[in-house]
């Protein structure tokens, strides 16, 4: 459903405009929410009533609007505006900024919606049809969509926000039943495979350091993950542990600090670039487990962008942060669900990429991330404030189980 | 082992001090740790010295200290001063203030152990016995040992920091292996029932809410618990999971919260007190699983400690905070190992009943609250942040398996 | 304004009757929210209504829900129903449990106004008068209200949430700026102040650690503070500092640790209590500054709950919890604004006896206190993610300023 | 100092040998401490020491431990060993990885102090002297240190942590005064400058969102600030405040959300980067008040590090992470004093190119990322929980006032 708002003012009730708005609506398939409504206090007191009249597609829509102006409601239906760019990568001044929800813009008396939807983008026409495209990139003269009019946006249904675990969740809270929580994400992730839709992990290394890796690689092995979006550190530090058996210098066995430790992860970065990168460092047999093992055996996209903190880097990063960005919104198309792991840069970078009709759980030890994602317009993360070793060891068990 | 400081000073190297003061400590049964030494620049400047001189009992460091007296060595051995409590529970203003760690008093030239080791105490010589005993609870009148000569304390070995997960972990931080340390935790539990001492849990509410009860209601079943102190709400969020299905009112089946639901807790209140309390509830069959269920027909002990936070409450809750304190106390007499599991008042409340012998687990997810119980004193408990959940299951499940 | 939920069923439009409805409301003085509205696709459909019907009080709204009956509305308009309690403190199951919003009986055909509105509570009828009652002080034979019928609740008014700081501010989060929620508290406290409420503060003892006791102590001595509300704790460090000027054995002029200093809030309890308590440690000279001796010298209440952690106590602590809640919500009468300042121990203990009116402001260093507040009901608490200290020395600056 | 660790066996004090190894260390300028001395129980049994043995100079060391070797002692003292880079950043696996300490490595009998010290480098002889290289930059055929003998490092000197707030301070916890630590912050930062040292800002955009960048600008407007060090969103907000007065959106004079404001920061961008730049955007007028403004106008250098999360980015950004770590490294230079401001990422980072002798300050509103960077080795970053424009306002305050 797209929606579009629309106000009514005068004698509505008395002289029955609000009965009959109501029946153009309902006539044109259209349904309305009554999202204010002041009745004046006499006869002789004027009253107001703002609605949100939904229809199936902008077209509908367009046609109640229509009908509505007849009887006073005030929506306007013209085109978009648009102005080229000044320069490349410059916008004109009233530009339209993006949101992650679905958007159409009116040309030509045509609804087009937009392509490749994420926050935070200029909406450009490019062939004529409507384009989220990142500030930097919009080209000089490129016709730029201007704030104002000719605009929808599919609003987020509430029903989405239960959607993931079945139940209402978008309370962020260490106080809840995770366990309920972790086997919502395993049905969904099971629904999300059945539509043929992408499921995406986005990993911080402490995913490696808490013991999760475990789960995950089986995770990756069996087939439940279509795309992995991490850093270096997460690549380095599960390379350490397949290599020399620690993880930050600490024994993952015996859980004791491993005297001259603090080296092994440049060892193993140095190891896995001497072998040519990690495809190669893995069928040379140099690395024979771990999450990266079988992110390479099951030959699934893996898409480590570069950070500034980064020893080595493994070969195989994408230093430039911008080239990162394009490559994770290349490996972001279809997907239908998103893990969010313990890595607040990653998952604020994914965050800004992803459509609103992703189903994303964000997992964290604190509720600092949630909350931070939220604020940032993420608005579907879902936040489960639990340890992400927890998480994905019990998922695991949830999807193996069936 | 217990240890006295001792310093020298003068030509130690040259007029052979040094050597003849470590034969002395060695010939006397003793160890010896240079804390400090100072070696004059020249044959004309004095050096320095500080020793930790240990010896098995006190009255074997006494020999040795004076036998280092003879050498030159300071330290003093006489009897501890005493003062009568002016009034009851108001102790002269040199009291010596108890810490964690084994104490011994010297009175009459001998050195006694202090009973009832616990931090924040007054020593009181009752028969006789130098006792540790909470400030309100000295009467008028008795002796109260003074700060200065004749103490000694039992320094905490740095090996005890180890024996619990069998590696250093005092480290607090969530970026460990948590799988590791759960293990650790499991054994110790094994070594502590063999050792025929108690396996004490605090707990907090937010184990019922994380779901972390099944595990625990099943280790309490299985024998692996002796005691457990909580509270009001943990009590109550136990029953009415058992009596309506739901904590907190939200559903422990679908993680939905149910209509009403906020007054679930208080019917479960009405319940239990209306069937006499806790044992007549379990018994009468209103209540059929749980927790609290598992604590009476194992028929272990468990202490409700009020608080003003409380609903209800319980008719089986000691509202007095004075009392309760004594009745946890007494509870943990005999124990070996404590769990911390999620609650922050309860933690820090046995923190300062407990002797620093006793091997502590504080598990929560943030690392505030072990951060606080170290800053208090209770040096001996190591941080394990993560969900208590998780905790709870893995640690179940790795005793179940042996 | 109170409100009832009514439906109304059939063909609304066509029939008329959504208008007639809306003109019954408006005539009889009250407003209405359109809830939910599904119109019939055709016109053989049935349409549904479900309209949110508000009136200034009950009697008024009773009016209205009754010409609304003979346009088929279901709202049903009969006295409460009351059982008597079984015993003391047992209720009969189907009790109605309160929350803190202002709630109104249906009794006689009269609605009546509950007194001591607050959460959790049993309605109680004393003197034929609705009284929100703790269940363990109802008494055997008092008739208790049953839920269901006959029972309304003032919802609370959006418009409340942004009155404390001038603006929405209910998302929690650290990312704001602080120093503006900060003066629009101090604007708040100037307009209770105004309206002749009392000012509450509920404080913990980092108050003291982070050395926003300056501050405090300054507001309690010009007369912003009418009621403090805290523990032991809290009490005890301001007087160790005021007495040894160390807090927790840390030199709060130099921020060094003092050697020994572990006792010194033994000594500071002993040494208050040998003057017989706060007031004659106060008139007596020991305690010359700090939050207590302003306390004293303006003669605001004070109540001091015991805790299961507390050492000493001080002999003002009432250790008693349950008598220790109620001296809470008498000093509480009149509240207009409170202030919570890092104790989560004592602030949801307030929050379960405050109504929803009183403005809240709950000050902590992470979003999990003001989280765990709203999960247990007290809705009106605006979180403010800072440091204590930051909060008291700019609230103070703020209203010195005017 | 540097130092060594040499150990003696044998009948060390019968035969004297101790006694003769002090004086030998004294003889040669040096010092030295016990860290371990077990004596034989009886005549017969060996003893054993361990002592670290501390010098002036490499070349001091070498001559007591010379001499020391004649009474038995272990230590060895021969050259460093080399191998040659494989290739273009693949080292040797037997490579010797920095720690943050001053390194020292024997080449030739000489012991050559690193240039570039920081941690998780190789050692690389470039012009026959040893450098800190990252391990990328490491060209094929460079002697690449080994780990092993002749590799010396001046231990951290405890006092040191001391110096920085004028005490101890290192455990980290939101339970102390804060205030105390502020003021030894500015203390300290007067003496850096009094040295002719470097303090170096880095700043995360929380520094903005919180209301800190007033004070932050002042103290780059009154000289106190050498370098900042930061990312493309801190500039951003602070455009952003600068031309709209917005941050994130919200207004920064009434803290209320601004219509539409989600697309302020996107517009300061384009804003600036169509004024060619961020110094074009000061000297235009465009931008005239904020932290980059005061920057500008001092010419102080700033160094913008690209992120994955980054919108825009402002033309001044290194987006590729490499190009900005080592811009960082450079701008890092000289550095006697760094203030890590809420910002994980680049706190990390900066932490990773920092040499521990620089005093480090990090504030942040938890105790996880202080506890982040001394888990990562940079042990010198004393944590302060705090709200970061807490900080900053005091800071400022108590440097104004001197």
């Amino acid at each position: 459903m797209v929606q579009e708002t629309v106000t009514l003012e005068g004698h509505l009730i008395d002289s029955d405009i609000l009965r009959r708005a109501f029946a153009r609506i309902v006539e044109g398939g259209g349904e309305f929410e009554v999202l204010e409504c002041r009745v004046g206090a006499t006869n002789a007191d004027p009253s107001f009533a703002k609605l949100a009249v939904k229809a199936r597609d902008p077209h509908a829509l367009d046609a109640i609007l229509e009908g509505l102006a007849y009887l006073g409601a005030s929506a306007s239906v013209v085109d978009a505006r648009t102005l080229p760019a000044e320069a490349d990568g410059i916008l004109p001044d009233e530009f339209y900024s993006t949101t992650n929800f679905e958007t159409f813009v009116r040309i030509g008396g045509a609804w087009l919606e937009a392509r490749g939807q994420k926050m935070d983008c200029a909406l450009v026409l490019r062939a004529g049809v409507p384009e989220c495209v990142k500030q930097r990139l919009v080209e000089r003269g490129e016709p730029v969509v201007l704030r104002g009019s000719g605009l929808r946006v599919r609003p987020p249904e509430r029903s989405r926000d239960y959607s993931v675990f079945g139940f209402m969740s978008n309370d962020i809270s260490a106080e809840v039943n995770k366990g309920i929580a972790i086997a919502g994400s395993a049905r969904e992730m099971v629904k999300t495979r059945a539509a043929g839709e992408k499921i995406v992990v986005v990993a911080g290394p402490a995913v490696i350091h808490s013991g999760g890796d475990v789960a995950l690689a089986r995770l990756v092995r069996d087939g439940w993950i279509d795309v992995v979006l991490t850093g270096n550190a997460f690549a380095v530090h599960d390379f350490e542990k397949a290599i020399l058996k620690t993880s930050l210098g600490v024994c993952q066995m015996s859980g004791r600090a491993v005297e001259g430790g603090n080296r092994n992860h440049l060892f193993a970065i140095n190891a896995v670039n001497r072998a040519g990168g990690i495809r190669p460092a893995v069928e040379s047999g140099l690395v024979k487990s771990g999450v990266m093992y079988e992110i390479v055996k099951r030959g699934i996209p893996c898409v480590l962008a570069g950070s500034i903190r980064d020893d080595g880097p493994l070969a195989d990063v994408i230093t430039d942060t911008l080239e990162a960005q394009m490559a994770y919104a290349k490996a972001l198309e279809g997907a239908g669900m998103c893990l969010m792991l313990a890595s607040a840069l990653h998952s604020i970078a994914v965050g800004n990429l992803l459509p609103a009709r992703v189903r994303t759980v964000c997992v964290d030890m604190t509720e600092a991330l949630p909350v931070k994602l939220s604020n940032r317009g993420t608005l579907q993360a879902i936040g489960l404030v639990t340890d992400v070793g927890y998480f994905l060891e019990r998922l695991e068990s949830e999807l193996r189980r069936g």
